[in-house]
């Protein structure tokens, strides 16, 4: 046995490491990535403002114009605060750490499952309840549970990933005013949904909200944030590590961020595309497309792994579900640009041509 | 009170917020910082690849390629593995969230000051042992709270911050060989060493190896490393979240490490200025400046407060002590580029004069 077997707590022994599979010359449709690249007539502008940036030097430990670059872009009001990390994942980590050790994590299944791992890495409880048959929130099983194992934290994404739906407000509301957790209402896809708790942050204080820029257009960047009172965020951002978002992050965010117009225009194409890909879907026999609020579609089809496979084959990548019986036969497939979202089309009716 | 007052365990509430220091138009000699940018004839061919990465995908999970340019720029065998974090703050928090609750943390003191916030922050025990009037490891005192406490993990900074020493050599080997801990030796400045403990990975399965690039011109893209045995950086690497390492400081990092002939030649420029600077201040009357393996130097002066104003007062920002018995009336001078340690030489004869 060698040391870092007798020495690492077993639970983080027995997690089987993340795969990412190999996507280079394949459309890529498989992780809620936003199609577009920046604009070619801001490139150099933008790799202008990169080059007078000082990386010798630490960076802006307080980021402040990033997030006033993310105010203005989420017209996020003044009167909350922001706390910005790398990606949502650095800060799901943050608010399981301001919890105590063995503090129960609730959230809803399936959704997105870093809230579990990261419920492991910090040494809390994790406690997921079923979606009902429609990916819809099961609300009494929510409550009983939280009367149950009074949660300390409680994750519920809006829109949902991996089914796409935006859940019953007034459930959420519920669990808000029920529960005594901070509630985190993760809104990576507020860019493509209807809804947003954004106006409630004021409400209630428990409540919180995970925003990221990674599904419009800058995953590369790994910027996310948490948006709530000024006192929540004040409180909490005593647990960010200092310097934590780096300068060439900032410096893309403040450029890049500014062209508003243009991240809102491109988000309503995938909007659109989504809306045809759902009917053309829709028309097609033998499967069934979930509705959805996000940037991507869940399918129900014969065979998942199948048609993954087949999809795979031909230069498309989605992602299948064939662990999970609430997923079975499941692919889950991001809007991509018309290009793209046409050659899927054309593949899965050759698929079930 | 609010609701965040009464759900943040207080011993977070009780962390007073970390203050950085308005440097805009200074002398900036307070940080570790390398004065050095990347070479003007690079800036161009540098942008370029920049511009070729897609912001809108995310980053290469593994970041295979960093490793690589890391491997290759600091000698790492093949044999070890390599984690990579948002600085070396995000690794320390890796590798004490891989301790259980309660766990013990150890260190000497003074040192970093990450390592016991981060423990904190991951609700481990801290333990700190004095290092001796000479700033030297008191190696019965940590033998003894080995004994005591019995550490999950030790914290060795070589050299050591603030205090600028490389500590013997013999004692850190005492300390691998006689505790059960996993050990991190911290080489954040091991560019401005002459030692290192890379050669020790390999013979001791407990020890592990903390670098950055922050002190060798690039703390903007805030990027670490973990080294340690394959099986071991292979468990670890469970613990990270994915994707933390950005498209951009992967870019840059791949791009600009392969200029290691430039790097070294700018280390070795700071160690002859830290030479330079070690003979003319020690020359002073009334200074006692300790010897230093880093990119920095700690001297001892009669009112560091004092000094600390009257520099800032004319434009040089360094970083004074004052709170710490250990380091009282000390100020830390980072070694900046030739024309800034001569006007720092200036002010402080003028100040004295």
């Amino acid at each position: 046995m060698t040391f870092i077997n007798k020495w690492l707590r077993a639970d983080i022994q027995d997690i089987k490491a993340y795969h990412v599979p190999k996507s280079e010359h394949m459309i890529k449709l498989d992780a809620m990535e936003s199609p577009f690249l920046i604009p070619k007539d801001l490139v150099k502008s933008y790799l202008t403002y990169l080059s007078e940036v000082p990386l010798n030097r630490y960076p802006d430990a307080g980021a402040e114009e990033v997030q006033q670059a993310l105010r203005s872009l989420m017209d996020i009001p003044d009167k909350l605060g922001v706390l910005l990390g790398n990606g949502s994942d650095e800060l799901i980590q943050l608010v399981s750490l301001a919890c105590e050790t063995g503090d129960t994590v609730l959230s809803v299944e399936p959704s997105f499952v870093m809230y579990e791992m990261i419920a492991k890495f910090t040494r809390l409880n994790y406690q997921g309840v079923l979606l009902d048959d429609n990916y819809e929130i099961n609300l009494n099983g929510v409550l009983e549970e939280i009367t149950r194992t009074q949660p300390k934290l409680i994750f519920i994404a809006y829109p949902n990933n991996p089914t796409g739906n935006a859940f019953d407000r007034e459930s959420i509301l519920a669990i808000i005013k029920e529960s005594e957790a901070l509630i985190v209402v993760d809104e990576a896809y507020y860019a493509y949904s209807e809804g947003s708790f954004l106006n409630e942050v004021a409400n209630y204080p428990n409540l919180v909200l995970l925003r990221t820029i990674s599904k419009m257009g800058f995953a590369g960047l790994r910027l996310g944030l948490l948006i709530g009172s000024q006192n929540t965020i004040r409180e909490l951002d005593k647990l960010r590590l200092p310097y934590n978002i780096n300068t060439l992050t900032q410096a893309s965010a403040n450029f890049l961020l500014k062209e508003k117009d243009h991240i809102i225009a491109n988000a309503n194409i995938i909007i659109d595309e989504r809306q045809r890909l759902f009917d053309e879907l829709t028309a097609m026999p033998g499967l069934k497309v979930f509705p959805s609020q996000a940037n991507f579609l869940l399918i129900k089809v014969d065979d998942a792994k199948s048609l993954f496979e087949f999809l795979k084959s031909n230069g498309i990548l989605v992602k299948s579900f064939t662990m999970n019986p609430q997923l079975s036969n499941c692919i889950r497939l991001t809007v991509g640009n018309p290009s793209e979202n046409n050659e899927f089309l054309e593949q899965i009716k050759n698929y079930y041509g």
